[in-house]
């Protein structure tokens, strides 16, 4: 079954395993007339590969994708957009003895079961290494965001249980300047140090990203199974790692009154109505009231440990995994998610802002 | 934009305004050869009424559907299968001069502005009645789930912050008997307390739902972007009043070490392979590994309270919003909605289970 | 597989058999402030029904729709507008003693080898009853487009072999004063000879419609796959008995040579580029180019016809087939049938329009 | 609008421009377990390439596909299949002197129109270049096929008027051993003669392609909008060139008696129901019903012709377009086209065979 594209009229579709040729992604539906470059999106990408940061993965590879088609004289065409990017730096053979042993929180053991067989190099296509591609179609989406001034600004509010201190307003500099894109910065150099302790002991930590996504106007998202809120849900869900999703206020507003739990309406300096409070997260009725767009995601901690741990083989006996030296895995996958989740919800985002160019005759 | 249909192969389309003439869905996409009869649809939105509960609106209506076509001599035929049920108790008239008030945590603001008129009557797209239609889809989901003994336990595990504690396994009879669908009778109890006491304030609360598929089978959910969780979600949060949704272990996951938060494979009696605890909700890569599908729904306080409350009118000028003496609300929207959230995972899944029959040559 | 659905952006999706107890559609994805009636949508419908012809199967019902839902003081909201018709007048009895007899020409045989079990009465769900609900969606889609005085011209060229001589301008008004829909009142009277004989002997003729859809602007349709001559040709085959569709020039292009099929620009009294000749009928690379959309479509002889015919029983044994005396079969479905060609073509022409939208930034 | 993509479960999605950097397709939903090599589907891009025949153009190019994604040891895994090719030999700077002309029968004006700006290097995206990765494409799904012995027989039936006399049973072998894919010998060189003289003088010619798809199961196709027929009819159309489609008797049904046109059930020796004759082409409700699946497309001429010819430039002047000595165009596009169309009705189908897969409980 075809699973591999998302959105409606702005519509991506990835490609590609950990360990084969190249990956990619195909944008279709992108508008005409956009400016675009392979330094923009490879900037973006940059942000994935958590720059300098000690806490993510060293492959060593550039991650640069090419544009292959969709642009002409540095504009889009409305042409479907290809982006490619060979893998280079990779080493399968040193997952080759233990490819007969299923891993603990990872997909070898469900694909397997599904299709019959399974690229299990690197972790095949259920490998994070995917989200590049959505990285890269989300810098176009993002793109074209900003050119109405709606802006994401996406943060780590949690890792391991130490929980920032997050006061408005926030700026995408404070973000940039902790090495684990925590605006707190006392709580930021906490997590370094959980962080630390996790890579001595070959662990790894969970960890909470909120993103708010600001200047989104009123109207966007579609009644009923076309919600905005539905579609951010399924993005991030649709990430590696992610355990859960909530907006606004969350599963806090479970045990909040209707009373003060409804955001009351009230008008600005500019005559516009707003509310005065953001428990809903910025949407009612799934559609944006045009306060920010605000959520959190739960991410896992990285089930590649360099812990030993007791696992089944593929024929159904017990051993014991212990992943190759040279393997590459972060203490804390979620500060390379930050960029994921950035771009996934810019997707459903500049879907919706396209989808509403329909609603009225 | 289209937006009234979920689902690839078993795909549902609901209509309907909450005071309009009819609502109904459109399921196209049902195998053919499935036993089905309206009694059997109707006991199940009866659920979804709360049957006896004090604490669901007591609308007087019957809310029987009626199958209109897809169905002969008891059987599906694999045409689009067609519900309707339609309006009979509902009084518009008293929402008139409300009608120019903005209501918090209401979609009539968004809805306004976005389509530039709007059937404020009772909500009208926007109200929660459109989930009777996704309840009666759900059955039919359900239906054919549970002929291969594939089947829902779906509960409240907190209401106004009172946890229930949960301990397994549950039966659906222990959830059926609490008027709150929560199995620890001691929360329970107490949750009916908090209940009496919002209504008597005038106020609402929150809840959260647990929903927990058994005995699916690995491989339901394809890869990348229709991960039978991304799918769960976005179903999820399409629900009105839905705030949240996690998964197995759900958020607090981001507290948890990878070396505990790991699901260990083991064997079992039968010689399947399966975990030893199920911290992942029973998904690996977004496809179901044979454990138990489990999540969790944040559902936010009923936005509609007795409480008077300070709004806007679409003229832009303040004023306070008191509703209708014979106004229904419910102070618990969630106690409903667990056949909802039931519905619309039942849904979700079976499409799953029809798009897996793709999977090999 | 969900298959009863129609058009990306505007989307119809049909249902209901031809002696079940309704048909309808629901119409997705129309956007909010059109208005809408009733009596609009019935008045096109008498267009199917045939009129006062002769030639129109005596079916009778009132064929009336009521509109359920997505209207709003007399214009669309942006919900989804369901509409209804009940079944009255019928009688499945009279099928009861050929319900085991394949019908040449007829879906009986694919739908139970498809499904299983098949609901044989009237045709079921294959019946061309169901085009009633194409007429009701595509009245909708007509109004939108006349809105940009875009609008349809469609009759009948040729019935049986005998071709109408078309000549410019043509007109609503000639077209309907023809029995036949045929604007040649000459050839007109032959096909009506025809179809008398055709009557007489039990037997049933074949027939070409040809469709001008006018004022359509340039930019429709998207590159590729969806192009709106693609879909076009989608829409028209889907229609029972439908066995081609042609373009402009049409299959007699392949007798020409390329320096004269090719339409040569030019630019007309107003300034806009045309072109000299419309061999193309309308399209450049599946995309409209200012100039009238014409195609034909060939519709087979009606299958149902009042001479017995041999044929093959369930059980696989020869027998003959005598329809029932009372059964209701047209002696040229192409009569009926274009009034559900322009609502096709409408239905695919307005969904281009809306997805062009979104072709700039 | 996202437009280049087709199918529902076997989705193609294919991106490139004629001059630009590569052209490339991705197949996503093609099951597990199929035995898949570059070989094999370059030798399916030869015959698109018209092998050794003097009737297409020399463009020098290898036009060889490379495999990126979704093969493992040799077999399909189920993840996303990404076929690229890069374009190696072409001269946009030829094109450079007529850029601001519209050429006739070119999209180039509809394109420029539609998205503000155009990549006219050789047609951009319009450009039937395009119809490689679709061949690309077409050679899996036709594989898919051949394992269940379903399989093609495409060839030309009429060039510049010039018809074939076609005389089953035809062979793969007959249609191979003619340079314009005519299994009619005296036909074929009658229209080697008719190409000749077309090239002489600078003109060029249209066709008839006529399709078989042999052995195809009863039941594939779905009803009333997913209609076997209608997707290759879509299909069809979407090709470049393409002006009509019919299907089995097609136009001629027009002109015949329900009795005459009726396709008699008989029994074969095997036992098995089929008709006596195929003017249904194949197909009854638009769902396959066991005979051959038969359909005619109609290409017009070329419109690429050295034949100067009067046209328009974009700042609307009149002018003379005379293309560039080094331009490449087919006398006759239809002989390159016989391999897409095969490719079409290959995707087509076996979208339809995957999907039917869900008729049945």
């Amino acid at each position: 079954m075809a699973s591999n594209s998302l959105g409606q009229v702005f519509r991506i579709t990835t490609w590609g395993e950990s360990h084969g040729k190249a990956l990619g992604v195909v944008i279709d539906g992108c508008p005409s007339g956009l400016e675009l470059d392979e330094t923009y999106i490879n900037n973006e990408l940059e942000k994935r590969r958590g720059g300098a940061s000690i806490y993510t993965t060293p492959r060593k590879e550039e991650d640069k994708i090419e544009i292959l088609s969709g642009v002409f004289e540095g504009k889009t065409t409305g042409a479907p957009i290809s982006l490619i990017c060979y893998n280079k730096n990779y080493d399968s053979g040193s997952y080759e003895p233990i490819k007969h042993i299923y891993r603990p929180g990872h997909a070898s053991f469900t694909y397997l079961h599904k299709y019959g067989l399974h690229d299990y190099r690197g972790g095949g296509r259920a490998s994070a290494r995917e989200t590049l591609c959505r990285v890269a179609a989300g810098a176009i989406a993002k793109k074209i965001l900003s050119q109405k001034n709606i802006f994401p600004l996406t943060f780590i509010s949690s890792i391991g249980g130490i929980s920032a201190d997050i006061t408005d307003p926030i700026s995408e500099e404070q973000i940039k300047k902790s090495p684990v894109y925590c605006p707190d910065t006392h709580a930021s150099n906490q997590m370094e140090e959980a962080l630390k302790a996790a890579m001595t002991s070959g662990d790894s930590l969970g960890a909470v990203i909120e993103c708010r996504y600001m200047n989104v106007p009123v109207g966007l998202g579609d009644p009923v199974y076309e919600k905005l809120s539905a579609n951010i849900a399924k993005a991030m869900v649709s990430i590696p790692a992610c355990k859960g999703v909530e907006f606004g206020s969350g599963f806090l507003c479970t045990q909040m009154l209707g009373s003060t739990h409804n955001d009351i309406f009230c008008i600005n300096d500019e005559g516009n109505i707003l509310t005065s409070s953001n428990h809903a997260g910025g949407t009612l009725g799934g559609i944006s009231n045009g306060m920010p767009i605000i959520f959190r995601v739960g991410m896992k901690p990285t089930s590649s440990i360099k812990k030993p741990q007791p696992s089944i083989s593929t024929d159904k006996t017990s051993c014991n995994l212990t992943l190759p030296e040279n393997s590459r895995h972060d203490p804390c996958l979620a500060i390379r998610a930050v960029s994921v989740v950035e771009a996934m919800a810019s997707i459903a985002i500049v879907d919706a802002l396209l989808m509403d160019r329909l609603s009225k005759l």
